[in-house]
């Protein structure tokens, strides 16, 4: 025997078949929605070329991810996200009839400082529409996003929406010049809900912005609400430019549709969103459960009109969604709404003596060919010990067998719960056991 | 735009909607046998530090594998096979009653060179019951691994059993001596039936065994067929130490089980088969499609008492079987066994003109919530290019939705394939669509 046990990396984790109950049965719900919306699943390449991870992100990526160089050389790196991988894909299928829904779901890897709710392997499901320009692509990825929400009866939650075409309209209009600089400002409007006033102003003069620039800045992400309230309140002077009228205009239409798809409750505008990645360049969202405000969007995305450009020969426009698992696990959890789950059998076969055995393997075989998860003693315990161990294994019904029983061609099933005992014919158990487990 | 595409590194893939539908619909049919023979689902972590790899199969695992270190210096690994993880999980776990049956079916990273139908990722199923030395876990996992064939349909297969107590006793009482020797020897039996005559004569030398020596394990390992007539036919003199005597009787024994679970059919004894890798030690077992033999074993497992001792403080011993998808998949390629599969919205409604979307975006959220999948025209087409959409995504239901329509309360109904259209009530459509998917 070994001296020492061995461990799983920081930040990994094993899966242990409660944790995989609530997996299982999270994933059924949310591939069901993405499948019921017309998106088709995929997988991209786990392991792509460093560069591909790059092209979207950066060589700073790098800092964020799992990165190695192979046996021949080549610099591979472990995916943080399923977009790179998606668009990828599509932008190397011009054959594929637009718009292209695609969906997946799926692990992921990032060198993060492991945190509460963050690991360094997680999953995310995520929907993607290529090829069409049209907001009802919006409209259907943000509905799509709200029907996983409720398909576990989370409902307190709340989706907030903005335009990056419109936040950098103003910024522009405002006299915030440059892409590094736009970009710059972008990034700390991202910030504008997750720190302190001090510590927002202190960021955007960092960058080199003036106070009255921070003022109208303010005054304009600070708005937030029914988006019929927030357009309307929106100062003229801000929608001038072609930019932040094409984005005023998309919000609008956005919402339209958001009410002929019935979502418009639980979605409001609020400008401070910006999505702080990129390559966004039009609606874009984030999700929050109001019990969880804390663990950060239960689910975000938005326009990206760009990126497939960045991966080949073709522009494709796209938008898109994606959620975390784990993060969704954790509202669950506190929302106690994950059902009683337990894998396992349904029915543990018991022999009363040993010339009884070879009939309960039968029995069992029997009944696993018709669909019943089923199991039978391994170890050739006594009859106690057998039903002690269904006990333990929390399994619903026992079904007992010896000389007796097998003479006259019946069984005995037991109610583990109730210790109820009756008989049935051997042909009938199947049916009895189905009725039980009802 | 890019000037370039971005490509998969070598050896990986993606897989695209045809591809996953295949494999979604496997994964369902293999993780449903498991289910129903009492195994629960676990996932162990696919970072592993590089030392637990190393622990199963020594140092000279680095030639196979992807490692890296880590920003801290850890020195990891992608996990190359499930039952190192779920053994490990399994050791730091003494609180779970025994038998402990866990499956998993997940992806695995491999530096092999890449060859037909090998890939450097790749997923496998898996199932282990640990706690046992009884050969009921051994029989049921060899029954597992037919039943996840029987549920595919491929039934010209062979399971070919045999027990590495058996095959160690046999060289010892021939004289072989030496923990390495054995290990050699082994390794060369496992290719018995994969090289030529002369190939296999040649490596035997090698190691330094005689000619007599030769000419002995031959006449034993070539034996195969029906497991009565194999055990009568192996000389005594090959059973006198407790060994494989002990081995002798276990594949006895091993083969009644067999027969108690409807198996013995098409299971028969292979002395040559010995399972290469070192830490079997009770029976052995590999499954071949007699369509394919050529891409290796289907299935595959058998007997590990001491692994468990190698990764924890307590001994615990095990059976386990294990299959590669990508080989299951060519199997069932090869003999047309996958249905007709497509993934995709199985409706599609289309708008007459401008002023009728806004309804049909409430007839698809309807049907979506009725759980019939459903999709809409998201790129401002006509009537005609929309219907040309569907028909190009093979969408078996059309409904077309127009002024007239909506002023009477009800929606044509299309049966691409046919061109056949009817007209029914807007409240009765979701009972009409699933009428006529069924």
């Amino acid at each position: 025997m070994s001296e020492r046990t061995f461990s799983v990396p920081r930040g990994m984790r094993d899966f242990d078949a409660q944790e995989m109950a609530k997996r299982l049965w999270l994933n059924e719900k949310i591939v069901s929605v993405m499948e019921r919306c017309g998106f088709q699943i995929v997988e991209p390449t786990s392991i792509e070329n460093l560069e591909t991870l790059e092209a979207k992100s950066g060589p700073e990526i790098k800092d964020e991810i799992y990165y190695f160089a192979d046996k021949a050389g080549r610099n591979l790196g472990l995916r943080f996200d399923l977009t790179v991988g998606m668009t990828r894909m599509i932008v190397n299928r011009p054959d594929l009839p637009e718009p292209i829904k695609i969906c997946a779901l799926s692990g992921m890897w990032r060198y993060d400082e492991p945190q509460f709710a963050r690991y360094r392997h997680f999953y995310q499901w995520d929907a993607e529409v290529y090829g069409t320009i049209e907001q009802e692509a919006d409209a259907e990825v943000i509905a799509l996003g709200m029907d996983i929400l409720e398909s576990v009866e989370l409902r307190d939650y709340e989706v907030r929406v903005s335009n990056r075409k419109f936040a950098e309209g103003f910024l522009r209009q405002l006299g915030v010049t440059g892409e590094e600089r736009i970009e710059q400002a972008i990034r700390t409007i991202d910030k504008y809900r997750k720190i302190s006033a001090d510590e927002f102003e202190d960021e955007f003069r960092k960058i080199g912005l003036s106070d009255d620039l921070l003022l109208k800045t303010s005054e304009i992400i600070s708005l937030k609400g029914p988006a019929d309230r927030v357009l309307a309140s929106i100062p003229n002077e801000y929608t001038k430019s072609e930019m932040s009228s094409k984005g005023h205009k998309e919000l609008s239409r956005l919402f339209d549709l958001l009410e002929d798809f019935g979502k418009l409750e639980k979605c409001v505008i609020d400008l401070s969103v910006v999505r702080g990645i990129g390559y966004y360049d039009g609606i874009v969202f984030e999700a929050y459960d109001k019990g969880g405000e804390d663990v950060g969007a239960i689910f975000g995305g938005g326009r990206y009109d760009k990126l497939c450009g960045l991966y080949g020969r073709r522009e494709v426009p796209a938008t898109g969604v994606a959620g975390g698992i784990e993060r969704l696990m954790i509202s669950l959890e506190r929302a106690s709404l994950f059902p009683e789950l337990t894998q396992g059998p349904k029915v543990f076969a018991t022999a009363v003596d040993e010339q009884s055995r070879p009939k309960v393997v039968k029995l069992v075989t029997e009944l696993r060919k018709k669909g019943i998860p089923c199991d039978f003693d391994m170890k050739g315990r006594t009859l106690k010990k057998q039903l002690e161990y269904a006990d333990s294994m929390k399994i619903p019904i026992a079904v007992i067998l010896g000389p007796r029983e097998i003479e006259r061609g019946v069984v005995k099933i037991r109610t583990m719960k109730t210790h109820v005992e009756t008989e049935v014919r051997m042909d009938e158990l199947a049916e009895e056991v189905e009725r039980r487990l009802q």
